[in-house]
């Protein structure tokens, strides 16, 4: 594993415990501490570290601005046969998302499918986290969110929607769930900032100036560049999709009024929206069947023909979820710029881990 | 319009009189006949004419052949509270798609939203058709199908997935309803035919050849070339969705399982699977407020600062409304291709057009 030669492994529980300790210390309650160090400790054990404890710090800056609620709760506003509308009343976006996804999970209990839209909650980290609590649940799960504008649209010059993530798992038999999690950008803004603190350029297609025009600079992002949507029009497409589902309908704030959690003042609310579907495999078709023929498909794909110069072929979600058993077994190889995420935050909040 | 350079405009009347004509001839009752003649001719004038009435000869080749069957009714064989599922029994692709969606909206009517899966159906032609119906109804909608194996995935030599399309449509107020229509792959397979037919190259990023290297040359598709995925990972991992939503659920066939409405020996059942959603938005949310919202949404999007060179933004569907109207109000502008295709039909069946 690459990551391993340039990062040090930092044992999960010894994490676990940091951010637990983190954001007791901000206030949040038992339960909401360890819902929200659970999203983002196992982010970090797949590979995501763009979207795992790195974001703590910001989280807790905005906790003591006020702009989050350490005892906020999140509440079902509205809700039918197969759906709910939930209000996020400032909490914690990973504590929101959570009861959001749970919500969608009752409801199919009983619904066979269910949405549940969101609205003022904040940025919720990695739409796969919710995902896999439905796979979990032995269903089959979707998440989605808004954000700050970030992204470009094809003829515009600046961003004009966020990069809005969307992530679905499926759950198998003896396979692991099938997993993606995918922003609508090209990129995750994140990839953007990792080589601008690497000093790298960044790939053709992922960015365009204040003019509109394509650019290889990670310089400046997201205020003097914008991230390019996936595939042209599709990427497009799909992210007005996803503010749709994800403030239209939950009557949330949508796209210039989405407020930035890193970047604006943390007395404010960023007032994200989001979206949740789970569909209850279960009760549609026999649930051991199912996962039987997902393995199938799975080995199906795996083990097609390899184009030259490939030695395998990964399904969805693999090679997240090998990351996450190594780090289990041995540590969570952090890159150096989380790992100085974290040691900004132990400064704020006057907190000592040894291996930090 | 360029299309209006080197193609004729057939009045829609004419064009939709020919395909019920053909529909009849092939013992289809009138009620199917017409469904399946709005599916492909409100396709034709979106501009849509890779997914339009061209497939008809096709469709009909296998209804004369058995595959597919004149008389057959599809039906639901399990139900809950906001989902079915929809043995389509051999019935032509467009009859069994307007009745799953249909069976979506009517579910999502009580429940709020509904998931509606399908087997044994056959091409259902252009996705974007079943998505309207639900907006049509004040629903948001949302279509998808696999298909016989055409696109490789990331590592392999040949095709794996089908170019499984998935399309949703948003209704608004005064602006025309959003509107996406996409397939998994980087194109659809129907544009690779066409560049084969005018002697074109195809861009990079399309096609891999019969080792998976790239290749520009579009001829033999899809016998010795593959499509490939938009976007690398990201249209793999959305194609393996639809799969998992179209066949896993349904029990249905999958991958290398569905046939070739094209190729396959007409006497035989090509079995493709499908999904569909409805969210009944009214349910939720004021339908009055909610579509000033996406009015205002689409607005905001239009009126973004354009980047240097670009005078206009669409929304998402906006270019197929426009063409729509225009086809309408001055007849569709029917590429030589599907000209080609109706000329055949009109020799096999023994029938005549004036404009053919």
């Amino acid at each position: 594993m690459n990551d391993s030669q340039n990062a040090r492994r930092i044992p999960v529980a010894e994490l676990e415990a940091f951010c637990l300790a983190a954001l007791r210390e901000c206030g949040l309650g038992e339960a909401d501490a360890h819902v929200t160090t659970d999203a983002l400790v196992t982010t970090d054990t797949m590979g995501i570290y763009t979207h795992g404890v790195k974001s703590l710090r910001g989280y807790i800056n905005r906790l003591r601005g006020g702009g989050l609620k350490a005892d906020a709760a999140p509440r079902v506003v509205k809700a039918g046969p197969a759906w709910a509308i939930v209000d996020g009343q400032s909490a914690i976006g990973m504590v929101t998302s959570v009861f959001a996804m749970n919500a969608a999970i009752e409801k199919a209990r009983t619904a066979g499918t269910a949405y549940v839209g969101v609205c003022n909650s904040c940025h919720f980290g990695a739409a796969g986290y919710y995902a896999n609590l439905a796979s979990k649940a032995d269903m089959i799960g979707m998440a989605m969110a808004n954000d700050k504008p970030s992204m470009a649209v094809p003829g515009s010059r600046s961003a004009v929607l966020g990069s809005n993530p969307f992530a679905y798992a499926v759950p198998a038999g003896e396979e692991d769930p099938l997993f993606l999690d995918i922003a609508s950008s090209a990129v995750a803004g994140g990839k953007v900032r990792v080589a601008e603190i690497l000093g790298q350029r960044v790939p053709d297609g992922w960015l365009v100036d204040a003019e509109g025009a394509p650019t290889t600079d990670p310089a400046g992002f997201p205020h003097r560049s914008s991230l390019l949507p996936f595939g042209g029009h599709k990427g497009y497409g799909f992210a007005v999709m996803i503010e749709t589902l994800s403030a239209m309908i939950s009557g949330g704030a949508a796209m210039a009024q989405v407020g930035s959690w890193m970047y604006d003042d943390p007395s404010l609310p960023t007032q994200h929206c989001a979206a949740f579907l789970a569909f209850d495999v279960g009760a549609m078709t026999p649930i051991d069947e199912f996962k039987k023929r997902m393995d199938m498909m799975i080995r199906e794909l795996r083990q097609a023909p390899k184009a030259k110069g490939a030695d395998r072929i990964y399904v969805p979600g693999e090679m997240e979820w090998a990351k996450r058993r190594e780090s289990i077994a041995h540590g969570i190889p952090l890159p150096d710029d989380v790992l100085d995420s974290l040691r900004g935050l132990a400064g704020d909040l006057g907190l000592r881990a040894e291996w930090l």
